[in-house]
């Protein structure tokens, strides 16, 4: 059977607080997608880093790996770090299927959702 | 009457093109809270930066300011500099009250909307 993961990968920080709110996503997917590996790697400052989470999940025999860029826009980081570090993997691992889910800010109904989010928060003025 | 301002409060990135999806929640935002003036801001490498953009707002008479950090998680960005400027501006527009959202990530109900897209997106291998 097929051996399928999904990496989170976030952009990373000094403060280990951080990485909280990936953690309750990750925890959050892999109770819905038991078919799933749910792995959670960065691009700086914190570890693991991508390339020694897929070297990971390659080696426990996963041969499908999806990367979620949890960013919420794509700018350098996307389009040239990620593509750089993906290309690197899929050479080294040439057996593993790897592909890439869109950004956050690329995808309509989560940017519908931060919308709804923002028109129900800000506060309103009473009516003088 | 009372003019309310939303500041949408990004961090910023050297590609133009970083700022799209910012630019599409203001504009949704801004359809529906015709009471709001709904404007962005940068906490670095972009224009406007959150003290010229909440100047231009109180100089047009606004006194209330909701600042929204659209930051996934929460580091040194919103636990230092986001305050620090904070402090700054409110000293400075004494008769503004300027009051702060939480970071997506804060926001239970945004963690299950990433969730739940990441479930449905994350490809199923088809049983053998």
């Amino acid at each position: 059977m097929t051996k399928s993961a999904l990496i989170l990968f976030a952009h990373g920080a000094r403060d280990a607080q951080w990485s909280e709110p990936f953690r309750a996503i990750r925890q959050a997917v892999a109770a819905r997608r038991p078919d799933l590996t749910v792995e959670i790697a960065f691009l700086e400052l914190m570890q693991p880093a991508l390339g020694d989470c897929v070297a990971r999940l390659v080696k426990d025999g996963h041969t499908r790996i999806t990367v979620a860029p949890l960013f919420l826009a794509q700018g350098g980081h996307l389009k040239k770090d990620l593509p750089r570090l993906l290309k690197e993997l899929s050479t080294r691992h040439a057996a593993a299927e790897i592909t890439v889910l869109p950004a956050i800010g690329e995808v309509t109904e989560l940017l519908e959702a931060i919308s709804e989010w923002l028109v129900s928060s800000a506060p309103r003025v009473a009516k003088q």
